[in-house]
This record gives C-alpha cells, sequence and structure tokens, in this order.
C-alpha cells in the first residue's frame, strides 16, 4: 500500500458499494450522510468542463460524481483532517487526474480569475445557524453541522460568483430554511430551476431538500415527483436502492479503476 | 323556489356532494376546480372569529370554509356575474348569516378600517401573468387565468395589510412560481410555514401548491407530505376522497342545512 493513501488510526476503508468506490471514514470526524448521495445524483453536470465541490468533507460527492461526468472535479474543505481524508481516498480510488482536493476558506480561497470559470457546482453546506451551536460538540462535527466558516449568503455568494452563466449550483438542505434559501439564492442570480423534496415515507414530512439553480436562469422553477425513502415495510423503495448502489445512467458506463 | 335564488338560463346547480352543499355554476364563466377543494381543506381557519376569502368566484370555498368554523366569511369578486351567482348559491344553501358576498376590486374595495381586522384569508389567484393572455379567450376565463386585476403582488400586499399579527393567510398556485411567491409574501412579513405540493401520481411533476404563510410568523417552514391525487389504476388515492366528499374533521359535525 502506498503510503500517501495509508489508513491512519481511527480511520477505515468503507465501500461505497458504488461502481467499486472505496471512502476513508473516522468516528472522530463527520461522515458522510445519505444527503450527499442524494445531492451527487440530483445535481446537473456536465458530461465534461470544470466541476467544484465546496464543502466537500471526506470527498463523497467528487468520488460519486465521477461516475457521472469526465470533467475535472475541484473539492474544497476548510477542515485540514478531512481534506487530508479526502484526498487520500481520491488516490486510493485512483482517480487523481479528474479529482483535486484543495484545503482552504471557500470565502476567501477564489480570486477573481476563477470568477465564472465552473460550469457546475455542487454544495453540502452546514445546516444550522451559529447560534445553535452545542459548545461541547467535537470541533469537526460543530464544522460540518453550524454555519461557523461562512453564512447561507456568504456561501451563495462564493456559488453564483463562480459559476459560469448558464451554470447550475446544487446544494441540499433541510426544508424548513427553504424560503430562506431560494430568496438568498435569486438575491445572488441563481434562480432555482429544479426542486426535490426527500420524505422518510410517503405520510412524513419532508426533511432534505435538493435545489437546482442557473446561473442568470429564467425564473420559472420545476417541483420533482417527491422522493421517498423507505416503503411501508421500512425497506428502502427501489428508486432510493437505484440511487445508493449506482445504477449506471443511460451512457455512462461503470468506471474501471 | 325563492327567486333570489332561482337559476338564470344556462345556469346548473351542482352538487358539491359534502356535508349537503349545492352550488349554482355555468359553461359561460369559470367553474369551481379541484384547486379550490384542496385549499378550502388545507387552510388553517380558526373556530370562529372573521375570515376572508378573495377572488371567490362562484363561492366554492366560503361554502366549504363554512364546514369547518362559526366565523363570519367574506367573499369578494371583481365580477359581478360570478358574484351574483356566488350570492344566491349561499342563500341556497342557508348560509347567508354566515357568509356575505361582495362584488369589488380587492385592491380598492377595503379602508384603513378593516386592516388586521381578519384571522385568516384564502385566496386562490389567477395562475398567470396578464401578459400570456389569450385575447381571444372568454372575458369571464381570461379574468380567472390572468392577472388583469392585480398583480401577485398586489394581491399578497391586500392579503398582509387584512390579515391580524399572527393570522393567516392560505393560497393555492402554480408550483412554477413558487420561488415568486415565498420571496413576495416575505417581502409583505407574510411568512410561509406549512408547504404542500400536489401531484397527479406518485412519479409526476407536482401541478398545485398550497401555501400557508403567517402574519409576522416565524423564519421556518413545514413541508407536507406529497398530496397525491391518482393512484396506479387511475382513481382518486383515498386522502384525496376524504377531500373531496368531505370527512368532518375532529370535533366538526356534519352541518346541517
Amino acid at each position: 500500500m502506498n503510503k500517501e493513501i495509508a489508513l491512519l488510526p481511527n480511520e477505515r476503508l468503507d465501500d461505497l458499494l458504488s461502481y467499486g468506490l472505496h471512502i476513508i471514514q473516522s468516528r472522530e470526524v463527520f461522515s458522510f450522510s445519505m444527503d450527499a448521495v442524494l445531492l451527487a445524483r440530483f445535481a446537473g453536470i456536465p458530461p465534461k468542463g470544470n466541476v467544484l465541490d465546496l464543502c466537500t468533507g471526506n470527498g463523497v460527492i467528487p468520488l460519486l460524481l465521477s461516475t457521472r461526468t469526465k470533467a475535472i472535479i475541484d473539492a474544497v474543505e476548510i477542515q485540514p483532517r478531512l481534506a487530508d481524508m479526502a484526498r487520500r481516498s481520491v488516490a486510493w480510488n485512483g482517480l487523481r487526474e479528474q479529482i483535486r482536493v484543495y484545503e482552504g476558506d471557500l470565502r476567501t480561497f477564489f480570486d477573481r480569475s476563477q470568477y465564472g470559470s465552473y460550469d457546475a457546482i455542487t454544495i453540502n453546506p452546514p445546516y444550522l445557524p451559529p447560534e445553535n451551536g452545542d459548545q461541547n460538540e467535537n470541533e469537526h462535527y460543530a464544522f460540518a453541522r453550524h454555519e461557523l466558516n461562512g453564512s447561507l449568503d456568504e456561501m451563495v455568494q462564493v456559488c453564483a460568483k463562480l459559476v459560469r452563466t448558464g451554470g447550475k449550483v446544487s446544494m441540499v438542505h433541510r426544508p424548513s430554511r427553504l424560503v430562506e434559501i431560494t430568496e438568498t439564492m435569486r438575491r445572488h442570480r441563481l434562480e432555482p430551476k429544479r426542486i426535490r423534496f426527500v420524505h422518510p415515507h410517503e405520510e412524513a414530512e419532508s426533511n432534505i431538500v435538493l435545489i437546482e439553480a442557473a446561473r442568470d436562469g429564467k425564473p420559472e422553477v420545476r417541483l420533482l415527483p417527491p422522493l421517498i425513502v423507505y416503503n411501508e415495510e421500512r425497506q428502502y423503495k427501489e428508486e432510493l436502492m437505484r440511487i445508493y448502489y449506482g445504477e449506471a445512467r443511460p451512457g455512462q458506463e461503470k468506471k474501471e479503476s
């Protein structure tokens, strides 16, 4: 095993159960969630070009996106520990040619020369305002859950600057903040175009929302069919299984790594 | 039959199939739609007090609301023909003590003394901007479909002025305008609190959205379970049947008319 991709103490290598991908995780930091997997499948992504994933965490979204596009994928994470894990996972999967992981604060990482340079951006930001922070929380978890390193407005603004006109910005978030999110996107010239609500089961309120916006898009949004996670027997419904276990999309073959 | 509630030529008396209610309709003007029925069941309505229905058309919403509340219900319609039909339907159902139908333009009908005087407001406005108008359309249909007598912004503004602090404004509209609607509501201090999307069937995009906002409410919204109209056999699903055929809510008895 290459030293660069060796596991550190308390780390494990998880099978993403999709396209043969693996990912390094650890209980000491935030693991990827269903939300990230859903975003990676939902987001509008070009077949080639330049894609950016912000708040990338341990890199699950760029790893999954690599099965859908030949685009170069940049990924930015503010926590050194997570950026390092993401970089080693990319190497483990043999994807260093396609995915470039950077450690940095998205508010200061980019310069003007990069404005408008991405065809698509994905972001799975912290869901809670900073004031809801639990002071006893592990710092890694706190950063993943609370807006301690940038507000929703700051993050949307960065996306709006970096994406090209007509390019897509896709976000996963909590439905309780829907109005604030769509208002903030529109204020920064990101027009919501596709929204999908995820419900744990058919008779439950939504707990996850997926939103795709287009830079300078026409103001008209499509509300996709609801995505229901569990059937009445508390098993994953068929579509969820397809999303999780990586059905190849038409024209996309399973990647050899 | 009382002359006041006699049917005019080309009018018919339809059974609302709910609580013994009937409604006067005519092919010459816009008939009520499923949208109005869904709004009448969805809207947050107090057990008593003062309720207002704007763009009331032939009065289907106040008729259905009367089964859910003892509140006085004011209803305003700009088209004289429809206001007259609504008034006669109210009389036919013996509801003149509870429902008062006014003919008028909602933008000019109310004076300052009425600001903040309603506990709840319902509105089923035209869905299309004026520029989409079909010039060959029957005037009655054009008024019902297009914003020819007030923009969405003007209508939301009127609702915001007339409802009391904490009172509810409930609207049915097209999902394609979701972002504009929630943004407009918030701009006028109506905070969306409950949203429900209606889908023709489980795998279809939403074609109707129900939104309830609270005047000066806290910015946090609940996304209710999807309302699916048809099952796989193209029959109404159970919840739709209950909504349409008037299951009494807990504590609300079928009204004797």
